[in-house]
């Protein structure tokens, strides 16, 4: 049963939406209605949305993001991206947001828009980033957790999420390999990093929650070069500062090594400061290098350092019994970040920070016992508001869309989807290997495979500042070549010292052998007079 | 067209989906097929979906979507919660993830019971947080977000939502009544709080970022005693700690007493602290008050203080030529934090941390410039790729939905919006005057309509801790009654040494008079025999 004052919707509608595809009534008409309550000139009966109408629109846009998203996901014949210059585009899109609306047909023309100017990350050749492709259950959940548009902070609110999310952080603990722990669901691997950081810091010195950093000595913490840009950004707005993060030498695959960590770990002790944290890498970010966990555990025992362990990337290897003992020793860590949004999409933002300790270590961190929030007087049991262990206050059930994919995948599917990311990246490599002009920067461990392509004019070159000058430049012509074709969409960067070089990434299961076959005749396609 | 190889796809499913109900092939079949490639015993042709498959699923559950969410969003005879305490919620989901996945009509099921059990936020009847209600175009906005999964930090692989994030900020800097600024959306109101302490800390010194606090004086930040909880949270993760937040004295009606934080700065002074930051809400969480922002200012700008207004619930009345003179002086704010997905319905979430500063200080403070993502050598302008700006890595494109409802709706729509909410309210507050046993905790300015109910019995009780002690605990049994009948939510709170009142918050358009009646008479009804 609707209102039952409905017919009083269309009117406030009428004033502003015109041209409308909806009937209008006019204001006289509706203030000589029985019981019209007019407060501060507006009319309060009935509700101010045209619900049907607005359902029927909702349901014009699903049809179009079924037709042009999700059924030509899996289309290779598809561009990957429709490249538009910044200018243009803005002129192409009427961004211009004006006192009257629009109508739906004219917002339906915008959303088609949207769509065909947006890259297609779910495209079997996007290779840009950690993640790609599209799972349809975990798609699923995201509409389910839009409809329902839920926060997830209390019991009352959020039944359903909190009692997954739980059952989720439980699953992930038992594949890290700790007895029990604790975790949050929260927006990105970078500030699940700052959580653990905070956490480390908390533990160091729980006193510095209320006094601040102000006169205590100099917090110091260690990660690899090779570690994600979060760390700095995590030390900054801490207010550790940036020059206290040390980084520690890597061996040529990227990881680091735990005699540097030593050395430094003492140096810091020797300037008189307070070293507080280790955090590895399981999977690097250009690279996809796995620190040597296990032995990093020795040190940080033998120092008392907190080990976190940033495996945003690398922690999906965990689900897969072939390929888990790239995080050897990852049971040993205090805390750890994955984000199972990248290897096993379960789509942006799904990222999980877990904490081995089960003291209520978290909540004790980051709770301020808001008490319009988490009264204690409930009816309920109130453990269940697990809200006031997040650095949030509103926070969106992140770990549903992981759990509805698990659930319909089960354990077995979502290692298949690792294994199989692997095996595709391990053919890749072995393809590159055979083909003239392309060469590997390293032998990868995980789905990162970085290569140079050397176009023709360079292969007779002799080795020296001129040619890797000149193969600086190569990739970013490749890649705006492959822009603007829009046939397939991957990375490329300098780093360390190395000049240009494509990174590719090989995640999604819609991705198949003829796509890696295609990428590199396509680079040499768009590269031929290079 | 379809991958040629997709015959292959089913097999690997059929591994693990038993029972299913897609159609598997045996291994043995695929092998004997011509071009079979087997790495690591994953055979890497075609792709490993059934994408036929996936997109009949996506189909099934939107109409389940559409049937059991959107198309009951404004039906007031459907319960706004099934409540179940949580162990017996555990029982009826079906919690655990087991290695073999479930069909995909178990995954159905599932779906309906998320939804079933979930609160219905978007029901006309649904008071109890800061966000409510539905809007179906902000709703499609997330739909198509979640299909194409894309994460917003360089134009390279986010073009449109880049640039309509651009515009957005724009547009609402132009409502602060600056003439230019810079912004970024994120995850939520209490982390814009903490971006804009943070900023305030590097303008008040820079080298923070590198050195960290350490040998540092002691940092002092002011916000009333009404502010948001995020302001300690805030306070404590960036290492200011909790207790060098000044609290500073609210009048009767829940604002910022000028005079008092004048007393508290110079008190810091005294203290040899070092004070950066004036931090004042506009539309406190509880009592929906908004403090004098021009008094404010004023002592701001004479003791050179960083001016943060957390406007995360009360920005949106900025819209409404009405009511905008409530915020009154935020044009001369440093920073603003403002959550269209609170009173302007953009849904979870929707927030934006707006800086009136336009020489970069948001990029200069937040920056770690990652090369492998923010290369310099791109072939575009690269002053688009503003993803440095922010904490994250990955990022959701949470403006686009507020542009496509404000383009759709038009500015006047959103006003109207407002304007509605806050005569609902009014309009709630001269019906509590008018009935027995109802008593206003204030005059409200905002949505927020504080109020108690004194049951029959204890209406001829007399003034004294007695009353106030039972009055305490009435609130929590209605709400317990009120939610096992599932016929409204409805929040309540004790606050400053006043016993347990209830907080009415009115925001959505599908909402009318009539429920404002309905409120009152349910609890009326609810509470007859107390």
């Amino acid at each position: 049963m609707k209102h039952e004052d409905s017919s009083w919707c269309c009117y406030q509608l009428s004033l502003y939406r015109s041209p409308t595809n909806r009937v209008g009534v006019c204001k006289q008409e509706m203030l000589q209605k029985k019981n019209a309550v007019l407060v501060d000139g507006v009319i309060l009966n009935g509700p101010i949305m045209d619900s049907k109408a607005g359902e029927k629109f909702v349901e014009d846009a699903c049809k179009i993001i079924m037709e042009e998203v999700v059924q030509k996901a899996d289309d290779i014949t598809e561009k990957v991206c429709e490249w538009q210059a910044p200018e243009k585009l803005k002129q192409i899109l009427d961004l211009e947001m004006r006192d009257t609306g629009e109508c739906d047909q004219k917002v339906l023309q915008l959303c088609r828009d949207v769509i065909k100017y947006s890259v297609k990350t779910n495209h079997p050749r996007f290779f840009n980033q950690l993640y790609a492709g599209i799972d349809y259950y975990s798609l699923v959940a995201r509409f389910i957790t839009e409809a329902l548009n839920p926060s997830v902070y209390t019991y009352e609110v959020s039944p359903v999420f909190l009692l997954v999310e739980e059952a989720v952080i439980k699953k992930m603990i038992e594949f890290i390999g700790w007895e029990e722990g604790d975790g949050i669901f929260n927006p990105g691997g970078s500030v699940s990093n700052m959580y653990a950081m905070n956490l480390a810091r908390y533990k160091f010195c729980p006193e510095i929650k209320e006094k601040g950093l102000s006169g205590l000595p100099r917090l110091v913490l260690f990660a690899s070069e090779e570690c994600h840009y979060s760390m700095k950004k995590a030390a900054s707005f801490l207010g550790i500062g940036t020059e206290n993060v040390y980084f520690i030498k890597t061996d040529e695959r990227g990881k680091m090594i735990p005699e540097e960590l030593e050395k430094q770990v003492q140096r810091a002790r020797k300037e008189g400061s307070a070293p507080f944290l280790v955090c590895a890498t399981a999977g690097t970010t250009v690279l996809g290098a796995f620190d040597p966990l296990d032995k990093i555990a020795d040190i940080c025992e033998k120092h008392g350092l907190w080990f976190h362990v940033d495996a945003s990337w690398g922690g999906s290897a965990l689900i897969s019994r072939k390929h888990r003992r790239l995080l050897h020793g990852i049971h040993r860590a205090d805390s750890v970040a994955w984000n199972p949004h990248k290897m096993l999409l379960a789509g942006i933002q799904c990222c999980a920070l877990l904490v081995k300790d089960n003291t209520g270590l978290l909540k004790k961190c980051y709770s301020a016992e808001a008490a319009y929030l988490f009264q204690q007087d409930k009816f309920y049991n109130v453990s269940y508001d697990t809200g006031d262990k997040s650095i949030q206050c509103s926070r969106r059930p992140d770990a549903f869309k992981f759990w509805l994919m698990w659930k319909a995948l089960g354990t077995v599917g979502l290692e298949e989807r690792v294994n199989r990311a692997l095996a595709l990246a391990r053919y890749l490599v072995e393809e590159i290997k055979k083909r003239e002009g392309f060469q590997l920067l390293l032998e990868p461990e995980y789905a990162n495979v970085c290569f140079w392509y050397i176009p023709p004019s360079l292969r007779k070159m002799e080795d020296g500042p001129e040619f890797w000058q000149k193969l600086h430049q190569v990739a970013p012509i490749i890649k705006e070549r492959m822009m603007k074709k829009g046939s397939m969409m991957l990375g490329y960067q300098p780093h360390w010292g190395k000049v240009n070089f494509f990174r590719q990434v090989v995640i999604s299961p819609q991705v198949s052998r003829e796509d890696m076959d295609f990428l590199l005749d396509e680079i040499e396609l768009l590269a031929k007079d290079l």
